[in-house]
């Protein structure tokens, strides 16, 4: 296993440098399923497409539900099928780039597997991570799986707008989130009222801009 | 990876042996993290405490959140920590058992890790497998991680009291659900409102019944 490890973060570099031959900038989106990874990825190309030429990298372990629904944006969008496996590697990207024109595109957006375990172990050539947790999953899940977010650059709170309904807990979550990852910057979120998704997307180009060594807007 | 799953099931099958020498039924609780494992096994267990003596195993990436909230109801409780790994394995289990003093139980429920993916690949000694999904993880999720539910004897609906807020369509999660699993048996359950969970438990009792070799009351 170790190996493997070792192995994937060898990958992960070579990915990186590729990208940034063509001038592109990975971004890595993790979260359980059903924490609206999808939704969120859908709000966020709908403020950032003006500005970058966007492709996307659709994980599943079966089926395409989600990659046609960005297909249907009228991005370009690979589907990306584990065939079972609980993870991306940062070999499947490798074998999923020459499906792109690279020298067409300014950022990558993968949507990982919905899993708040595995895919936190792979970096996959990214520039940055944002991981989605959503409030019906509720405000202990950043001390029952602290890697997902030690190892993210930002957190959305997402599904904000039940925040209330589900007795959630901010400051627990971002109490912790913070103990294992002092410079985490922390959204609060919904894509059913719109809240927080400005900000979100404001912080996502920033990180895009210093990728890309690109001066922020 | 093979020979690993093959081990696997030879420990998962000494596993229920061993637990069927005592008279012991193992009951395997699946579902993403924040579906709703530990509060439905917390209601399962106020209507079936009377009837078996229970024990529990919970399974954690770290921490014993879980494993308090049941230690607090005064039952037999050991804390399964995989110290990062995604899944439960059969010896796993087949370590903890000498924590229980068997004889004196009739029901072990695990609460598997948060997990949509790896632990469905992962038979633990299990008589009968519980999965649960709940309404904000959205209704594509058996679609995308068909192995949970094939695998699994029952589906309980959790958080259904958030049907109509999420438009969760339950015709296709119940025919997704019985394309992959056409014996599978499904509850509509919420701890909130307490739906279903007579049900759930009848169902369980019924299970546990079989598994022991009593006639059903």
């Amino acid at each position: 296993m170790h190996q493997v490890m070792e192995w994937n973060e060898d990958v992960s570099e070579a990915v990186k440098a590729e990208l940034a031959g063509h001038g592109v900038c990975l971004v890595n989106i993790l979260g359980s399923p059903g924490a609206g990874k999808t939704s969120t990825l859908v709000e966020l190309i709908a403020r950032l497409r003006e500005r970058y030429r966007i492709g996307v990298i659709e994980g599943d372990i079966t089926g395409q539900i989600d990659a046609d629904t960005i297909h249907a944006l009228g991005l370009p969008v690979v589907q990306l099928d584990t065939d079972g496996a609980c993870h991306i590697e940062a070999m499947s990207i490798q074998h999923i780039l020459p499906h792109f024109h690279l020298d067409e595109l300014d950022v990558l957006f993968v949507e990982n597997i919905g899993n708040l375990v595995c895919p936190a172990e792979f970096n996959i050539g990214e520039s940055f991570r944002l991981a989605i947790l959503s409030i019906p999953e509720g405000d202990d899940k950043v001390e029952k799986y602290p890697l997902m977010f030690s190892t993210s650059d930002a957190l959305a709170l997402n599904k904000y707008d039940l925040k209330e309904y589900f007795g959630f807990d901010d400051s627990r979550v971002e109490r912790s989130a913070r103990s294992v990852n002092k410079d985490i910057t922390i959204f609060h979120t919904s894509s059913r009222t719109g809240q927080g998704l400005e900000e979100l997307s404001g912080w996502v180009a920033q990180r895009i801009d210093a990728a890309l060594g690109r001066a922020s807007q």
